[in-house]
């Protein structure tokens, strides 16, 4: 069970004013990046008692231990003190970082989070994994800690791009791969991302996730589901993050997830129809892409670098048929070229 | 209840072996600093499983968030996973930042404590505390995490002059006075320090500790019992830090102690013959000093901004009679200026 409360709705807002209001903290910091700062906290501040906002600048780049001692170095200027608390304002660097930052600072302060990204909204607010990238590896240097509820208003998602937008429905797209075949025939029908009950989408998505967080905390097994799209798709990430042309996470996921529905089909799991009617949901909301083979080699290398595998196998979550899955399946260098060879033909016909 | 064991004695180090060797951790890590480099490490190792050992500078100004990011990017290269342990070997500075970096590399992989100093043997390797300082303030970054298990090898002892022998022994002399009147009876008959059954004593302060601190985890009461001569103590230890002759923390607590035993008498709660007693035991063990009247104005100007206060009131543990104690009782500046005058006073004798 999870041990803290996650408030999704418009009146999300409200509850965290209460929710303030109601508590005897001695200081309130809101903790947001540059966007988040002008795009999210004007319509956060009036719902808010007394409380002091301070922004670092956006990006993951700035997911790092010098940003926390900055953040440190204010909140001691600052005099906040044991019974203070910090509002993490922002997406999953803002809520990550800024729990870590909490969960330290005089040995460990209340915090709540505010995700304002669909991906955050959906994804990043439950599991309580905190903390910053350190040298080239992500979320090197952390630590498990619960905030004292999360509040998650769907109307921030109104200041994404359609990009970021999108990027945040590709997990919710997964979480209905792995968990909810009923589920997926409606979602196959969605059109336009700006005309979404956001309030039931996330709603939705939070009680797989949690379902599966609860059921496996420590990801020996059920939790690795969460993982499906992602053995690929993090390297396809990964390769592009060094280019002039970035893919956003959920970007790469999406062709990661066409990539490993297609190895559930080669391995068995999925039939052609169920495989085809995944592609034509993501081509409809994702630009295709093309790999060239220079890229397939590095994407195969990075996949073989992945912290998830054992040893020197490579371990992917299939999908076995839609709303179901199968963990640790060991997957070759070979077919992960197999896949996006496939991946290739399918994006020339969109 | 802890929920792990403390081992005391002789055979701790090959305790710590067995347990390392009958563990699966995938490597194993000694940080030592450089004197316990040089001085315990060579006791310890041969007790060890393969396992590799690095060091760190000596020294309470190097409890920092640098020296962390200088060990968790050793680690990083040594390619550490997730099923590695930490084995920290030193005195408190070594526990409670090593306890730091293990708690929050990659999330957090397992440690345990390995105490040289008597200070750190009876007192840092009870309550879980973690941390580095940061800015000015001691311990200002860090957190409550438990380690596998604490290994106390009396034999360490052997490796610290006298001076800090003593220092460490002041806590010990704290465990009587709040704690245990009977042991007081034999404690006040010690001459020599070099001359003693540590493994006898270090397991009653132990157990003090650990009855006070298991009775009040979050410091709302009994613990405050533990603060005894710490608030004059650690004024006067933070003011000579700043000099070119530093007192050691049990020094300063010793003067602090004598200074809050002559408070409790002027309170009516200790008497007259106990407070010669105390005064006795310790200028025994320890050299006395001289204030000067400025140094009396910067010690209570520490002392009012000292973090346990509440508010402007400055608080104080006194003793209520040997082997027990009263916990936040509010003193005035002019009080501690009386004490440091009788401690002057009372130190001319000696």
């Amino acid at each position: 069970m999870l041990s803290y409360p996650i408030h999704i709705g418009a009146d999300a807002r409200e509850k965290l004013g209460s929710f303030l209001r109601n508590s005897d903290y001695s200081q309130i910091l809101v903790l947001a990046d540059n966007h988040t700062y002008d795009l999210c906290y004007p319509k956060l501040r009036d719902y808010l008692p007394v409380h002091e906002a301070i922004h670092i600048p956006a990006g993951e780049k700035f997911k790092t231990l010098e940003t926390c001692v900055g953040v440190w170095s204010k909140m001691t200027d600052m005099a906040m003190d044991r019974k203070a608390i910090v509002v993490n304002l922002g997406g999953g660097v803002i809520g990550d970082m800024g729990g870590m930052i909490a969960s330290l600072y005089k040995r460990g302060i209340d915090f709540v989070q505010v995700p304002t990204t669909l991906l955050s909204q959906v994804d990043a607010s439950v599991g309580s994994k905190l903390g910053v990238d350190f040298m080239q590896y992500k979320n090197h240097i952390g630590l498990f800690n619960d905030p004292q509820g999360v509040y998650i208003w769907p109307g921030f998602l109104n200041t994404l791009s359609d990009r970021e937008l999108a990027s945040g429905f590709a997990e919710v797209i997964k979480h209905h791969l792995i968990a909810d075949q009923a589920g997926w025939e409606g979602l196959k029908e969605i059109r336009d991302l700006r005309k979404l009950d956001y309030t039931q989408i996330i709603e939705h998505s939070v009680a797989i996730k949690q379902r599966i967080v609860e059921e496996d905390p420590f990801e020996k097994g059920a939790r690795k589901s969460l993982n499906f799209g992602h053995t690929i798709g993090h390297a396809i990430e990964s390769m592009r993050l060094e280019t002039e042309a970035p893919l956003l996470h959920g970007e790469a996921i999406s062709i990661g997830m066409i990539c490993e529905a297609f190895l559930s089909r080669e391995a068995g799991l999925l039939d052609t129809k169920a495989l085809v009617s995944i592609i034509e949901l993501i081509s409809h909301h994702y630009p295709s892409t093309n790999f060239s083979a220079g890229e397939f080699d590095d994407i195969i290398a990075r996949a073989l670098n992945d912290k998830k595998n054992e040893g020197k196998k490579i371990m992917c979550t299939f999908i076995d048929g839609i709303g179901q899955f199968k963990v640790n399946q060991e997957i070759s260098d070979g077919d992960i070229e197999e896949s996006l060879e496939f991946y290739n033909d399918m994006a020339k016909g969109y």
